[in-house]
C-alpha cells in the first residue's frame, strides 16, 4: 500500500511552494499519495496568533537573501520572488476547494502555483486569475463561478477551523498519520519516513 | 586551513543547544574552527521585533512534540525539557564572556549548556550556577565576579548589538564568512558547504 500524504497549503507562501514542487519528485520516486488540504493561512494566523516570518524584517531578509535560494536549488526548483507579495489568496484558495469539486485540481494548481511564484502575477486580481485559468486550459467561468458558492466559501472556513485544531499553526504543515511536519524545510524527515530509514517516534 | 564558523548562542534556546552539541561532532568530523558568538536572545528579540516560537503556543506544542525530539534522535543528543523554562540567560551570557577572557570557555558552555538542557536546573539563580560552575572544576568565583564587570556588562550589550547589525534576528545563528544560517536545522547545509558539495551561491 502506498503512504498518504496529506498536505496544507496556501498559494501565498513561498515556503509552500517549494513544498508542493518536492512534494512532486517525492511522489514520483515513492509513490506517495498525496492528499491536498487548501485553507486560508490568514484565518491560521488569525487564530493562533502567529504571523508571517516576513513581519520581521530581518527574517524576511535573510530568507529571500539566503534562505529560500539555497532550498530552490537543493530541489532544483526555480522560486521567482512576486513582486506583488503578499497577495491576498481567498480566491485562489476557494478556486481550489472548486477545482477539487470538478476534478481539475492537479491543473490548477500547477497553474496557479506558477503564475504566483514562477510568472510573478497579481493573482489577487479576478481577471489575472482568469487569464492565467484558461492558458492552462481550464474552464476559467466554471471554476469562479463555483468558487464563489456558499458551499465552498463555507468549505474553506471549515478546512482551516479543521487545520487550526490539528495543530496546524503555518504553511505548508505536512501530516503523515499523526506525525506533524512543519515546513517545507522538514521534508527531508518525510523522505526518511518514505524510505523506512526513520524509526518511528 | 581549516574552515570556520561563528556561533551565535544564548544558553536559553533548545535549538541552540541542539546546534552546540551538533557542532561539536562537525568539528571533530571536519576540523572546522568554531568562534563563540555569546549574546543575548532577548535583546536580538528586542532589537528586531522577533519573538520566541513558544510565544505562539500552537507552534510550541508541535516543537516539543514532534520537531525538537526528531533532531535530537537525528543527532544522537539528549535534550530535557526545562521545567524553568524560559530562563533568564542575563548572567549566563555574562559568564560566557568572563570564561572568555578567563581562557577556560569550553568547559563553561559545556556545565551550563548540560544544565540548562540536559539537567534541567535553575540557571537562573546565582548559587545554581556557582554549583554547576564548581562542579565543573572551574573557578565559580572569579568568573561570577568578572561576570558583574563594567567591561563585561558592556561588552555583552556590543556584542548583542553587532549581531543584530550583521543581520541577526534569533538563535542559534551561523555565519561561515558571509553566508548566514539560522537555526540548528540548517546545519546540513553546513555540512555540505564543509564537504565542498556545494556550490557556493
Amino acid at each position: 500500500m502506498n503512504k498518504s500524504l496529506e498536505f496544507y497549503f496556501d498559494f501565498g507562501s513561498p515556503t509552500a511552494y517549494l513544498a508542493y514542487k518536492r512534494l512532486l519528485q517525492l511522489r514520483d520516486e515513492y509513490d506517495l499519495d498525496i492528499i491536498y488540504r487548501p485553507m486560508l493561512l490568514g484565518g491560521v494566523f488569525k487564530a493562533t496568533g502567529n504571523t508571517s516570518p516576513i513581519a520581521i524584517p530581518a527574517k524576511g531578509a535573510y530568507m529571500n537573501q539566503h534562505d529560500l535560494p539555497r532550498f530552490a536549488k537543493r530541489y532544483g526548483v526555480t522560486l521567482n520572488f512576486n513582486p506583488h507579495f503578499p497577495i491576498n489568496t481567498l480566491n485562489l484558495m476557494r478556486g481550489a476547494l472548486a477545482a477539487q469539486r470538478l476534478d481539475c485540481f492537479d491543473t490548477y494548481i500547477e497553474a496557479v502555483y506558477t503564475a504566483v511564484w514562477f510568472d510573478g502575477k497579481k493573482m489577487d486580481e479576478i481577471d489575472v486569475i482568469a487569464e492565467v485559468l484558461t492558458g492552462a486550459g481550464l474552464d476559467s467561468p466554471a471554476l469562479l463561478a463555483l468558487s464563489q458558492a456558499p458551499e465552498v466559501k463555507a468549505e474553506l472556513i471549515a478546512a482551516t477551523e479543521a487545520a487550526v485544531e490539528r495543530g496546524v499553526f503555518g504553511a505548508p504543515t505536512m501530516f503523515m498519520g499523526d506525525d506533524m511536519y512543519f515546513g517545507q524545510d522538514r521534508l527531508d524527515f518525510v523522505e526518511q519516513e518514505l524510505l523506512g530509514a526513520w524509526p518511528s517516534t
